[in-house]
């Protein structure tokens, strides 16, 4: 009798900090590297002996950040979670870093499964360059008003059509999205605009983060927030904000 | 009669912030400009159409960083204060920046007139290396005792001979400096010491720093804060900790 020992397969999570700076974005373009996902995928089939297909919970653009992005891929390896994270935290440059990896349940799926992200915009509201903060956050020199930014923050909560806050242009999909809530905070010359909902379009937290600005510098009117919902205009909404005052924040599962 | 119109000499005081990462320190050293000083110095020489001589608050090493430094320089150019600021900060790169510039008094001296100084020294402390903080703070992985930290760093309070922590080696000047409070906080994983003092010697921060940093981490005991000021063993004090980690905060007058 011959005994064929199948090797289990695994499904592991993990969660990631990143730099976004240097890296063209999460997602891996044909033979780049130069991504998040590309540099992760090549270390990860080196340590586990596998090729390796990772799943992250959505794409981030180029030159944005995260605190917690959230991955998962399945590989036969029996490396135990410890030593790939501490493998792949050697490896890696200093711009990524592992900050945990688990097993996970066989059917966990880091893109199917989320129900909700928080996004981080962060502005740089002083009328000096921050040498401390210019990857980090878009700067804004005048003066802004906090109060008319909560107030439109406001207007964005709840299930809409948000196509006119996207750079989609059209979709055949569904564009509809729930926020949960913007919150939008001021310490130290930085606001904060933190966007929570269940899911978001391409470019839209970048766009709402600019309609706030523009709201906050009284460049743009309160009331184009709900004639934007509602009539879907792009070109009515404010500016896309630089990537670099963006972080993907927090994955619900 | 002949009128000789003189021109006035005026004193100009700079407030500056700088990310030490890329440079080899404030001090112009040889014909290198790779120093905030001697960029500085290029810069104003240029715009002013002067031979500029720039006093900074005191040097920081290759390295450190600055939220608030102070210095002033004597001109001839009828240059406005503001015209200064931006012809500056559009030349320099994103690693300076000129916060303020103003007229000071005639005989305002940027390093003799400074009664006391403010440093901050930051620690990212949990187990994971943070991509967002590695060049603005020293990693320590293992858990800190703050409250062993606060207790030491009661010890160093008052007019002591800092000479043990110091890398002087030996000094013909006095060691004798006044500490008038170090406060350690703690907040979403940074351990902040700040420093306020008279003035202070080389590397005295850092290895206070470093002291604090290995009492917390139960690698020394409070006691020997003590007997360093007493016996001024250099050795018996704590490690010298990494530059990245220290930013000059304030400069008071």
């Amino acid at each position: 009798m011959i005994i064929i020992e199948e090797k289990t397969i695994r499904n592991i999570k993990m969660t990631m900090q990143y730099d976004g700076t240097g890296y063209n974005g999460w997602q891996i373009q044909g033979n780049t590297s130069n991504t998040i996902q590309g540099r992760l995928t090549e270390l990860l089939s080196a340590v586990c002996g596998d090729s390796i297909e990772l799943i992250g919970s959505g794409r981030t653009d180029k030159g944005v950040h995260a605190f917690n992005q959230i991955a998962n891929f399945k590989t036969k390896s029996d490396i135990s979670v410890e030593l790939l994270k501490e493998s792949l935290n050697q490896k890696l440059r200093n711009d990524i870093s592992i900050k945990s990896i688990a097993e996970a349940a066989p059917r966990f799926h880091a893109r199917y499964n989320a129900i909700g992200k928080k996004y981080l915009y962060r502005v740089w509201n002083q009328p000096y360059v921050n040498v401390f903060e210019r990857k980090y956050s878009c700067h804004v020199n005048e003066r802004l008003n906090i109060d008319a930014m909560r107030t439109a923050a406001v207007l964005f909560v709840g299930a809409h059509d948000f196509l006119g806050f996207s750079s989609l242009g059209k979709s055949n999909k569904s564009t509809v999205r729930i926020i949960y809530g913007i919150d939008v905070l001021e310490k130290n010359g930085i606001v904060e605009i933190m966007c929570h909902g269940n899911s978001f379009l391409y470019n839209m937290v970048r766009i709402i983060a600019g309609t706030l600005i523009e709201i906050g510098l009284g460049q743009m009117d309160i009331k184009a927030v709900k004639e934007v919902l509602q009539h879907k205009e792009r070109a009515k909404a404010g500016f896309t904000a630089p990537p670099h005052g963006l972080f993907l924040s927090e994955v619900f599962y």
